[in-house]
């Protein structure tokens, strides 16, 4: 399903490369890569060691870049970033890399994440008569970098640091440096690469893979990374705590080719879906997986239980930002959008439906009533996660509690209300067990938002909101 | 694949409507569910009985209708085309539905498919002193019907499609009647379904599905029905032959979901790869699909061979019209587009590959040096169908018979040219058997892509070559 | 005065030229010196002598050409077009130069003016089979000149020049030939300039202007051009008529700077305000002119009258096809669009406004309105040729006679009407005098609308409507 | 002329409206009655009591504007910008009014004119820790404003205006106040009407013209104006100097139909043509100016010169953004662009020709050569300003002083030069005299560009160059 059906939002990503002549074509293919992580907006930022260039815009990165001029973009290295607000302005000056000016130099920016402390960051620092031009957090950032008239340094980046809580992933671009961080818990993923003699940054590995590039290790909680022309120095700038990789990049959000904190996100699916199978069975005709992120699941399940595996559900490739939403009338006549069945596959069979994860329900109740309505006989769902319950801080933009179905119901009432003939969700432990295949390699995740056990204290994010500039 | 990388163009789309106040707008979407057989262009003209209404454009359906007003676009009647150009001249007056006025009414034409007498009619007709717009195929119909100042009727119109030879789909509209022809094989797909109280006519029966319709039958070969407010009348324009429906529309053109000729399109991609798997079975790890249009096959390869399925290809998503593509030189360097392999899946793996065909040979070589250099041990290429030897003259753009590699090169050649461990085609038998599961009822398919039988005679379609008008 | 609120709508211009390696060029420059006769669409043909290629569009030559690939437009031949619709219709088909291809060759047609027979011109077409594609009657003559079979020359060109009747200015082009044509009695300009040994063929001779050319010759009533490479040769394929050049073309439709007939627009303009200062003086403190099209007029009243011309409208540049319209609500506020008065010049003087025509008289008013509520003691209104009775059936798109205020209203009802402290206009006499300084050279002009001595019968011009093809 | 041609760009202008449901709509129409003053971008913020909205873009007002949605921009009170940018960079975030938001309200600015301070105050706020967004001395105001956490007052804002040095009309926004302020020598124009109970300030009054507001003062040099539900309070921020008023306004910048500061801009060119007929009289047989700018000062001249005035100099009125600029090879074999001379009126005529003023001397000399290509006999040049020999640094982007012909020849040679039979510049006294028509009024004008006389010191401003973001 995509994200904005489900209600879950997608986060950001971030791509850096340090000392390649073609920078920031890398980037784009890099950010490319990547657009699942945000379809909102996308930048670079290049620098050629004297100067730093930006093309940024509101859109697709295809639909960002395919009037820029790479030739004006020249340098050899770049940052660069994919967009979704969590916030509700869409506006272009939220775009990212932000990027400041001064007289004695340039900084860009690049953040995935959320910081919860932000909102009194901003207050102190406009009571010292700072103004801040976007409404993300991630200005916070630059202006303790900032303050006192500081320039950008190793130093000053980790007092920075150490005054923001929060889940991040960091890209901090100067004329001639580079630095990258991650925090204590190592919620959000950052990975190092290599391609030749150049160094790369990504949120995710498939950005490796896109560009030819190899994967050389993940970016270590805690760890603030200063890459120049010297090569590349990594210090500790916070006391290093255990992993807590966001469980919902294996279960949701990630490509299913890119390896989060080393395991391979299809096959932690596939596990998932195992596990499922093991552990909640169903009699069935066959097995259908909700496209696309519920596919290596679904194939998962089948593998484990011998059923087969068939497309009852295709997904509709040219639904895009510009297809016209049918009318409630003609959905009501069965107009279909991204989702359609396939009769002949489906009709007269009792169907395993596996979905990655349900959060409002709407959906699912969708799906289900679309199988019944070609024909199927039993829909059994079975979810490839453990239930959704509490909201995210960490950069995830959920739905809020009172949307979340399995925040106010019973299993036994949540089936009857998406019209299932049977419900089941993988267990937190399968959950563990299909993802930490090792775990003195993997660590732990952040099963926050399944189990409300949050690594950080939150005492609550209240986004000051600003109205949007709209621009042309 | 898509399918201009393998040098396979898609044909042409068609749909019809008669009897629903939306017509327009489900129109819209029944073209949106076809967008895969044609890219180039759509258009809609629409009938509120007094007159007729076009809206066209060049670009995918999204792109041509994000800014119609479909207010205007009133009336209960209504023919779409999404059009692949099968000559160079992208234009926007080769985009069909093409619209002609006279003192006494106008007619709409859409049409998938070929001639094969066209020039020859071109000539005949100019040499009266018709003056045609276009350079397609299509607009000698409406001279053939408008000949002597002729009237568009029932009579008119098997007049002038009893001196057409080709293969083609045509619908028809005047201000009120709709016209549904299908040449006397049956090559191209036609299908008749019911929304309510209205008719349906579609190249394809997922857009019966997207709209919510129910198929209701074929259209026969040689039949020519009429459509007007005293329903619907089916009349013989030719004898019937035996039908020929091109094998092309399983292995490759249509959509999964789609039932052509009764036959389910993943269904028969499915048979077709379980025959595979038991004429070319293979000593590997893994089956793995080339997405999008090799994923029935290779599921079905994989239970017949009790080989697990895994996706060890990844198709880019987002890899659109306004895509980047990267240069030589990073492309070299590893820098991917539509493709790319998963590392930690593939490595140190024997695979087969499934893949539903091999035009040119190009594309297959790239994906087996890409899965070779991603760590694969072993590639062993399964295609889904019978080798293409031979061009196709009834409305599927394929390379020229120089370019097809099976034409030109013996098996263990082409096994060499692409870098397999081994290759296998699917035999004729076994896609005849994987297609044509009822012979009673499908009849028979037109194979002459691979096997050289047309069922028409062809002399060499001599097309005329126009400049193109270029338009904003 | 702008012309789309007056109720006069522009015509059209044609340009040619034949034997200049940067044609398209060239005829870019051309048509755009001759943007005011034509806002709606432009287009331009080029030939290298083997095939036609034209680029076409919708709006002004700027917004058509902008995105233009003049090294696709190579040849050293090009006609173009820039047009005002005189029917609704709003369509990329109807854009000219119409281009026409078939297997002998292709032909193209650029068209200013209007045929009064052009509806039992196409019954008759339509008759026998033809199928026409535009709205326009431009397509009825390269009907005329096909019917049959035949090929494009002069004899053809002679045969179909003799079956239409009205106001017209033809250029035709082939692959290797150019024709030039005008009506027997000359209504419509058209005149041949030399580009170095290029030949240049224009509506109006400021195209010659732009582009560095030098005026040669008028094309002829009744003549026909071909040009080739062997050279210029004229015939006559009508009996030459007494020169009947519209009037209008110098009280409005013509730049200044042009020479219609050997007589400089704005000096016969100039011309017409002195006359109309010797038959209708005035006590009054200033000339004011509406601009921009009455300003040589009210310099030539100012000069005759010796009263001092000041700028006491000014007219907004930048008020175009983008513009926000005031809601009326705002407009009765005081909002002003295009013409704003000087109160500092105004405020307590006696005006004599001069305007070239008034043809509904709601500018007028308007404009009356405006100065005295900026503070004018009287405003006395003089216009700069007859009143306007008659509609025009030969290519300018005025009212019709139910609004045509002069029709309907004597002078004193006028005056009331638009609210002014006088009115007059100027003689037929007096309009004659001014243009017609040497009458052995100029012959006569066609004063239809103004005195309705119609020089061609006319039977009321019946238009087929046809529904318009929306385009992107 | 126009401005980018001479060498002289425009400055920029301000509208502002308090009280008006329709605020946003009446500050598009004021903005663009000003679009003369700056071309490059243009945006409105509008404040509803409790929130500021801002739309803002690249291009003209109506370009800006054309897809703006007024419902969303509710509110009556607005302020508006055009602009002109004096640096490289066309970049969306230098676009006016800026816009600022704190976690206790919001702030907009829009400026007219240059602080020549501007690069050390900057450099002061970045040492202490401000992060400054755009290149732009208006952002620099607002960080003296807000410096250690102020809120914006009148306080304040006298505070930070006792900062800055230079040429500048301020318009400032918060939630519910709106502050104007103008600088000690009041270089730069900026007046008040009333439209009803709202009260309007503009750079122009012809902005008061356009929506039919009333002016009802200037804002005097040194005034700082606060406007809210309680009525405007003024107050004075500075010592009074001597109005200073830029000439260049009443030479060229301004629009013949505003008053400046009392005076109507027509009249005074009028008057500075007939101050040059007087001091520089000619043998000649017509008057012609270069349009549109010197065409008042022509008309003037030909009245005290009793020679006829005559429209011998065409202004191509389509010549916008999107015209494709002739190659070097076209334009010298005679495309014209903006300028064409009328032969007929031209030709064997001894010309005054009138132009505003001179900078580089390019265009004047390619004028004379036009007129003479095109016949004319002598072409007595006569400038109806004195000669600019000095920068401005007050806000209009002259050339350098390398440039300006008259800072580097003599009065014969730079005749020679343009090619002209002879050449007079009007004396600082005439147009003193033509422009000061009460000195108890008007008091004293800023002749430095002519002079050298600077009102206030300039130590050369050295403006900081940043890189642009280029936006889609």
């Amino acid at each position: 399903m995509h994200a904005e059906d489900k209600g879950i939002n997608e986060e950001c990503g971030v791509f850096g490369i340090w000392g390649h002549e073609k920078a920031a074509e890398l980037t784009y293919y890099g950010l490319h890569s990547m657009q699942h992580r945000g379809q909102e907006g996308a930048g670079i930022v290049v620098s050629d060691g004297s100067q730093l260039k930006a093309h940024k815009g509101l859109g697709l990165v295809n639909d960002v870049f395919k009037h820029a001029n790479f030739s004006t973009l020249q340098g050899d290295v770049a940052i660069g970033h994919v967009r979704y607000s969590t916030q509700g302005a869409k506006t272009l000056e939220n775009v990212q890399p932000l990027l400041f000016h001064s007289q004695k130099g340039s900084m860009a920016l690049a953040h995935n994440g959320n910081l919860v402390n932000a909102y009194a960051l901003r207050s102190d620092l406009e009571e010292e008569g700072s103004i801040l031009q976007t409404s993300s957090d991630t200005e916070v950032l630059a202006h303790l970098i900032k303050r006192n008239g500081n320039e950008v340094s190793e130093e000053t980046i980790t007092e920075a640091l150490n005054q923001v809580t929060g889940a991040y992933a960091y890209l901090i671009l100067t004329e001639n440096q580079m630095f990258v961080a991650l925090d204590p818990h190592g919620i959000r993923p950052l990975s190092i690469g290599r391609l030749g003699d150049a160094y790369v940054v990504a949120s995710e590995t498939c950005a490796f893979g896109q560009i030819g590039a190899v994967f050389e290790r993940e970016v270590l909680p805690g760890e603030l990374i200063m890459i120049d022309h010297g090569g590349l120095i990594s210090t500790r700038f916070a006391m290093r705590e255990q992993r807590k990789m966001c469980a919902m990049e294996y279960v949701y959000l990630s490509r299913p080719d890119s390896d989060v904190n080393h395991v391979n996100v299809h096959a932690s699916r596939k596990n998932m879906g195992k596990e499922l199978a093991k552990e909640a069975p169903s009699n069935a005709d066959i097995v259908v997986g909700v496209p696309d992120s519920s596919t290596s699941a679904a194939i998962g399940y089948a593998e484990e239980s011998g059923l087969p595996y068939e497309m009852g559900i295709i997904k509709n490739r040219y639904v895009g930002r510009t297809f016209i939403q049918p009318s409630q009338e003609l959905r009501e006549q069965g107009v279909k959008m991204k989702l359609s069945p396939v009769r002949s596959i489906i009709e007269g069979k009792r169907i395993v439906m596996i979905d990655d994860s349900i959060v409002r329900g709407t959906t699912s109740k969708r799906i289900v009533q679309m199988l019944k309505k070609a024909g199927a006989k039993e829909v059994h769902v079975r979810i490839a996660s453990p239930a959704i319950q509490h909201p995210c801080y960490y950069g995830i933009d959920m739905s809020t509690r009172e949307e979340l179905i399995a925040a106010n119901y019973e299993l036994e009432e949540i089936s009857n209300l998406i019209g299932a003939d049977s419900l089941a969700y993988l267990s937190e432990a399968g959950m563990e067990k299909a993802i930490l295949i090792d775990k003195t390699i993997h660590q732990g995740i952040c099963t926050a938002c399944m189990t409300g056990k949050y690594p950080l204290p939150v005492d609550g994010p209240k986004k000051p909101f600003y109205p949007a500039c709209e621009v042309l």
